[in-house]
């Protein structure tokens, strides 16, 4: 971790958001040896207060306007929605040469891309949209841990306008963190995540939903077995976090529910016609998938 | 585990196939202070020679008549399908008062019940069918450990027309091999089972074939992190067992599959129609039932 230093024009840092993401990013921030200032911006009193005691944070305010005023780096680190339009408030003032790099964490990117176009005419070239693929089913600045990128990938979605040092920042900072860096699309990542990381979790919400709702209620899961405790995990995650991504990537995640179902479908034929062959197909397939993944 | 002892009528024990519940059942019955027989039946010699080498077996033979002949208990614990065709084949010569007590693993009730009923007219009195609801994704005799079932559930479903007398001695089987008992009807396991346990290996096993088959193939699961390994670790397992319950549990599996495209629709209409109240009130009802299970 100690390779990489956070570059020398970021002094001031402002974290618009202090959940498990900002507040191991600050925790991280620290860690790496960076020894400037560290601003905090939340929605309540009570939350900031808990991260400056907790050393997340140098000082806090509850205003957005004073939030983002002189600092070199802003890293939006709120759920996706309200990143949203915490990014659509604050782009008109500090889209400018002289602004900050602004950065976010969010699980979906077309959201924030569309935003800032919307917001700006030109995508601002100081923004560089990112996402740590790491997290917890527990949320909240009490879970954060400065080692929670260590070894996780950071997608970074650059995009044509940007200003390629401000890109190598962001990247360099993650670096620092520990993590490995990709780059590729807004649209392949939002592609890629509804299928890889969106759909599942929907899948095991649907899941323990009408679980909860049979014959059985909720004593059913008195039966069941040390597989589903696994597959279901994720069903415990913030349900806020999944509504904000829900509805923030709903295309590509329709699509992916889409194709999901199609592919239940196929299944659901093959058991309905006793069909052993395309059974033994599909999940031998699947298993051979899975067991080069689990190597990885 | 010492406090149930085996009931002293048994001493020949015959298990018919040792996977990993069948070996594990072998090594349990040892090491409750078992000091009758044990014999294996299984598909291959060399199978079985590494049964008798681990000490899973006294003797083994490739025969079915021999082996399910003189003995006081016979275990199946083949696979679904393969368990049902031994059933047909000998329950006509077993189903007599001086018979043995036969009992089962199988995952699946509802079509050794069938078969049971369509060999000998009336159940057979002591034929006890049962379900350990423990397993692993790792299968195979080698996976197979003493302790498997210490802590685990095991589903009895008693008949009208059984012995007591035998399921009693089943049910205090599995006893002292530290397992606890319930008993519900055919019916009910099989639905319960097709909900909270086979439903959830065919979600899995089509997520990774959705995935393998996207636009970036195997190349997606890169991008995927710690909640979707979890998720999709059912995946990882023996394709052969999971075709079989797919067959053996047909109906009730495919009443499962369309209950649970029914809660994706409602799920899928909501983000189609930016309904946040629905999304929220689905995730959030699923995250309180996870984690009121998650806790027992």
């Amino acid at each position: 971790m100690a390779s990489v230093t956070i570059d020398s024009s970021i002094c001031r840092v402002s974290f618009l958001g202090l959940g498990l993401i900002g507040g191991s990013m600050a925790l991280a921030l620290r860690q790496s040896g960076f020894d400037g200032e560290i601003l905090g911006y939340g929605r309540t009193k009570q939350s900031l207060e808990k991260a400056l005691t907790r050393g997340l944070v140098d000082k806090y305010t509850l205003d957005l306007k004073h939030a983002v005023r002189d600092v070199d780096l802003i890293v939006l680190a709120a759920p996706t929605l309200a990143s949203e339009r915490i990014l659509r408030e604050i782009l008109p003032d500090l889209d400018r040469p002289d602004g900050p790099i602004i950065t976010d964490v969010a699980s979906v990117k077309g959201n924030l891309l569309r935003a800032a176009l919307e917001t700006c005419e030109t995508f601002p070239d100081k923004l560089v949209l990112a996402h740590p693929i790491a997290g917890s089913e527990k949320s909240g600045a009490d879970a954060s841990r400065k080692d929670l990128f260590l070894g996780h990938r950071v997608i970074i979605t650059p995009h044509a306008s940007n200003n390629m040092a401000c890109v190598k920042i962001i990247s360099d900072l993650w670096r620092a963190f520990g993590a490995e860096i990709t780059e590729m699309s807004v649209s392949d990542h939002d592609q890629f995540l509804s299928a890889t990381s969106h759909l599942p979790h929907i899948l095991a919400y649907a899941l323990v939903n009408m679980l909860c709702q049979g014959k059985a209620g909720e004593k059913v899961f008195e039966y069941a077995a040390g597989g589903f405790r696994d597959f279901t995990r994720i069903a415990g995650s913030d349900p806020v976090m999944w509504h904000d991504i829900s509805l923030a990537n709903r295309d590509e995640l329709l699509r992916s529910i889409d194709n999901f179902i199609s592919h239940m479908g196929t299944i659901r034929l093959a058991i309905d016609k006793n069909d052993s062959s395309t059974l033994h197909d599909i999940y031998s397939q699947a298993k051979r998938a899975r067991d080069t993944f689990g190597k990885n």
